[in-house]
């Protein structure tokens, strides 16, 4: 099957908005096993519009459209594909039901103009909007599949993957898994799993890399439930026997929730200092609803002072080993532990540059120190990049590393 | 001038890689006045290569291409849009000796498909790449103009601002500024200076928004460069006289970068005390190179205990006042002076939610105190949204006070 998507919208070509929708509807076509060959952006323009279409009846099977069904004399693109194709435009009375409840219910006046979104080509079925007002399009036409989206993302991908999926899949169903690694860069990882990727045609697996950490995304289609189960099961264990020391979680959720997940059921309560990632980690850690359970307070000591006068560390240590050193980063941790009472204290130490390195200590080169009642690790790092590329990557390790050691010996 | 943009790669086809190209270069059209109607993507495939370029010559008069330019076998486009114009490829000794001397000075062996990259079509002009290996191409045809570019995102947009701008935009000038703001919505901002932008069609404004900053792009194109900067700095008074309050920048800035700057200029040192934000300030702030010279510590107090210990919050504040309040905010920020010694010292409080809040203090509702060894403020606010854009509003909010506070009061 030969797909193209055309988005509709002249906040595309005017470059007020990425077309960010293309880019969904891509993937998941792709992991459906479905080619896209083309796609195609234009302002609402009927004369435009109509030469697209036809265009794109040409030379592919499947054409989704995004964008133009709203209420207004410029959304137009259901009024031009049933004109180009020489289809009726049937008004629909469940939608028009539907569309002055809803204004009832949200206790709105409907403006007529709203009622042109309740007709839909003549052989076509609607497509629910749970988001907002307009309804998609899912129409069979000679051989041809013609889908119409509503170009708010939202609305779009909601629609996409709720009731244009269960019509495009014909009789298979979809199992579809996420991996989430870290430490492992996209070409090694691709490498490794090469031959697991390119096995079994009924199994898509793509990879996606995004500031230190890859997802793996898993999709299998099939007839039979229990197969494509079996069939996800058997090609997660086979990757996790490759690249397992790299993964962190087989949920779609980020490293240090993961960490928070492992304290709130340990009942730990964690501190952190940091010195070269300035405040990112507990940034990262307090994005997370209900983070208060589990966190005492996070000292961003960036000064020697800050770190003698809030952490202990001592005046000798700094003048003999350097702020960035070891022997910093385990008297920063354990002057938190004693500091604060909690249960675990991570430390960050570290040279983000771009200034600030020298031979023996380069840029990169950072000191993760974790303590606890019982004991204490220190994990030594050079990372490459640009200053904030060094914070972004120090704090997915030190989430990382705590998560391995709150695992291993807590 | 009607342009179309076609963008070739499988990687864009099979939904691995976001087409930001596309939008860069429609906003750059937009600025000069060239409308953009036609954005086309396609794998490195002949056939289909040749049929777009075909399609796209019979309606537009610029063709910009990126992508397929390398050295490999399936970097096509150089050679597919020669031959669909029935022109030649011939080699370019300048290229030639350029490309054989970038590989000598980085030793490396050149491989011999790279000569591939200096052939260019018989009467076009390259363009020089300053950051990889493939030229780019501009050509005139039948009055139609045609320009190839890399796909790496900053070989091409390096290549299009430096190359490529100046031999579209005829005989004019250009001039662009940017306006930066703060707490003001993108809409009461457009309709604010409405007449501005469409009093003259020399000038192009527009607005970008994104969490909670707005930008104003202004461009101004003609013959005479004098004029251009004097309807240039009228454009910004007229901009400011309707929205200077909500200014922070006209340079191409971050709101903390513009404190930094204010500080490093007074010799003042800053410290941070952080509740709902998380350490979200600081590591916004230490993002900056060099923010040593003006940054002691931070410290996230997350804790009612931590308040107290680290900041000496006194408990009969924290029980008849509530966390989230001014007197707390203001005890935060005056603890943290008296702790640290610093100058200025900046306290965030506030509810980020989700839950935590009640009638009285709704989720959102956020304190910001700001302390010097003269005087002290403490600002109430609300932010709509969720956990993370609460947050976020409150950074960009806490900067913003910090540099009034800064210019006018210190």
């Amino acid at each position: 099957m030969r797909a193209e998507i055309i988005s509709i919208g002249n906040e595309l070509l005017s470059g007020d908005t990425l077309n960010t929708n293309t880019y969904y509807i891509t993937r998941r076509l792709t992991e459906l096993g479905i080619d896209v060959f083309y796609h195609t952006s234009v302002n609402d323009d009927v004369h435009i519009l109509k030469d697209v279409i036809d265009i794109s009846l040409r030379r592919v099977d499947l054409v989704i459209f995004t964008g133009g069904l709203g209420p207004t004399y410029d959304d137009m693109t259901k009024e031009v594909v049933s004109s180009t194709l020489g289809l009726k435009l049937i008004l629909n009375d469940e939608l028009k039901e539907a569309l002055e409840d809803r204004f009832r219910k949200n206790n709105r006046k409907m403006t007529p103009n709203n009622l042109k979104q309740v007709y839909i080509p003549e052989g076509a079925k609607y497509l629910i909007n749970e988001i907002g007002t307009a309804p998609g399009i899912f129409l069979e036409w000679n051989d041809k599949v013609i889908v119409m989206l509503p170009g708010p993302p939202k609305e779009m991908k909601t629609m996409f993957d709720k009731y244009v999926i269960p019509l495009i899949k014909q009789d298979n169903i979809i199992e579809e898994k996420i991996i989430k690694t870290i430490g492992i860069g996209e070409s090694q990882l691709e490498s490794a799993i090469e031959d697991i990727i390119k096995e079994n045609k009924d199994v898509y697996i793509a990879t996606f890399a995004k500031e230190g950490i890859v997802d793996i995304k898993i999709v299998v289609k099939g007839k039979n439930k229990d197969k494509l189960e079996k069939l996800l099961d058997d090609t997660i264990r086979k990757i996790r026997s490759r690249i397992g020391n790299y993964i962190y979680s087989y949920e779609d959720e980020r490293i240090e929730e993961v960490v928070f997940k492992i304290l709130k059921k340990k009942n730990m309560k964690i501190a952190f200092c940091e010195s070269c990632t300035g405040g990112l980690i507990a940034s990262k850690f307090t994005r997370i609803p209900g983070v208060s359970e589990v966190f005492d307070r996070a000292l961003v000591t960036y000064s020697n002072t800050s770190k003698m006068e809030e952490l202990n560390v001592s005046p000798d240590t700094l003048i003999k080993h350097g702020a960035v050193s070891k022997e910093t980063a385990y008297e920063m941790a354990k002057g938190l532990m004693e500091k604060t009472g909690v249960d675990v204290a991570l430390s960050v130490t570290g040279i983000a540059g771009p200034s600030g390195g020298s031979d023996t200590k380069p840029v990169g080169l950072v000191y993760i120190g974790i303590c606890t009642k019982e004991s204490s690790k220190v994990i030594e790092s050079i990372f490459n990049g640009d200053r904030v590329s060094i914070q972004n990557r120090t704090y997915l390790k030190a989430f990382n590393e705590l998560r391995k050691y709150l695992l291993l010996e807590c």
